[in-house]
């Protein structure tokens, strides 16, 4: 017979099975800020797998180090290369801690060749004079919306409910060149998850290339470069808990092969918890 | 008698000395993607230099790279710790070189501590279909408007001819807290100077903390990371000449100790240059 405290641990991972985003973004130590990944068929893209999800493995590599002080305030992302399916290294070093800041380099490679870069800011927030100025926009509320199908090329969109505002992407499309590249949709994961810095950092990237809104037909894209600045702490996130976030997204420009996407991302209760903004390789 | 060449190439220093942007972003090769370089006087910020001209700096040190291949799309820089006046090593590496993009990560470095690091993205461009969707502001030409008086405190301010539609900077202000940070400008370098990856590269971080805007007193303030994305090549850049460029930014959102910040560049013909980004620590 086994003993109370194991036979208790066993119930309660039977009960509550890891969540596939934990799953994906999981990292098992090799050495001081060393880690072994491995890409999930949950999160899988049409080459490799959802920018998301890699990004976020990238930022749980810094989370996990036992040096890390405080929360993200900004994470940058450089694709640099496609990554395999199969087993990566992440290597996460500390640049610089300074009194309330922590300046980190990450790098995420498989047979040697880097296939991601990122570099994130850390810092402890204390209470200040604050202010929004970005507004939350009108919607429906999330339960008045349907749930959007998920797109069989991008095998990830399984692994989030959307429910779209505006600007869902349904390719190929009768529709022809829009004026506007604007969505505006809640989002949660799939299954639910509490919200947290990881699964934040995921979520950012949801938003598809804003090519397809604007321009419905398939073409090659890759974002090359992804930030995101967390105006969110961890307290704040946590009291979202599973709820859906609203996301809205946009494109500034597209041009000669290049085009920019900005997001925010909001609490169902009007917080903004992230702005995020990318640029996007994409091919006629 | 010195020999014509020489002679010739004397003259030429003389009527044409080196502009003071190009000055302060000198980097002298020591070695394969290392160089020294030394702050300027003339960008001097109140703890060190304006962040643009080190974030020109990092840019001018891949610009310079003998393996260097395209124009850059996307460059992060964090600024990792206060840079002394005085000189100061960059180191540039080529993280991964793909047929059409090349990433790079580059290190500032002073005493064996990291300032300032960075990673940029460069690509070869191709003509593709393309659409602006932002908009240029409809605003007064340059000429129209006065130039605004230098920050005193803020030496850098010298070195830029700002002329203010909305939102200038004027601190100590009897104005009260306003509802919007938003700056529209023309600017250009003082003296003028002819617009380049390098000039565009400082100028993104020239739109003053979106907090003296709001805010209008002063308080401590510091980027920690400053993206821009550049929509314009080489030949976009070359026909601005020296021109103004119109520049708009506004934050999003001021949060417990951090806020970001976004900035359209414009072209005084209605090009949109970049698109850059900020998220900047702030104290009460």
């Amino acid at each position: 017979m086994l003993p109370l405290r194991g036979g208790m641990r066993d119930t309660r991972a039977m009960s509550t099975p890891e969540h596939p985003l934990d799953a994906a973004t999981h990292l098992e130590p090799l050495a001081a800020g060393l880690y072994r990944g491995r890409t999930s068929a949950n999160y899988a893209n049409m080459v490799g797998p959802f920018g998301g999800v890699i990004a976020a493995t990238l930022l749980n590599a810094v989370l996990q180090h036992p040096g890390r002080q405080g929360d993200p305030i900004a994470l940058t992302v450089n694709f640099a290369g496609p990554l395999a399916d199969g087993a990566f290294t992440v290597e996460a070093n500390p640049v610089r801690t300074n009194r309330s800041t922590q300046h980190w380099l990450v790098v995420m490679r498989q047979k040697e060749q880097a296939a991601a870069t990122a570099s994130a800011v850390f810092a402890s927030r204390r209470k200040t004079w604050s202010a929004l100025e970005a507004r939350f926009p009108v919607v429906p509320a999330a339960h008045e919306l349907p749930v959007e199908p998920n797109l069989e090329r991008a095998l990830w969109t399984r692994s989030y409910e959307m429910r779209f505002v505006d600007g869902a992407v349904r390719l190929p499309s009768l529709s022809r060149e829009g004026s506007d590249s604007r969505s505006t949709l809640w989002i949660r994961d799939a299954p639910p998850r509490p919200l947290d810095f990881v699964s934040l950092a995921a979520l950012c990237d949801a938003f598809f290339p804003r090519l397809f809104v604007r321009r419905p037909v398939w073409a090659p894209v890759g974002t090359v470069s992804f930030t995101t600045y967390f105006h969110a702490d961890a307290a704040l996130l946590a009291a979202n808990g599973e709820a859906p976030v609203l996301g809205t997204a946009h494109a500034q420009q597209f041009r000669n092969g290049y085009f920019d996407q900005t997001a925010e991302v909001w609490s169902e209760k009007a917080a903004l918890l992230a702005t995020s903004h990318q640029i996007v390789y994409y091919k006629e």
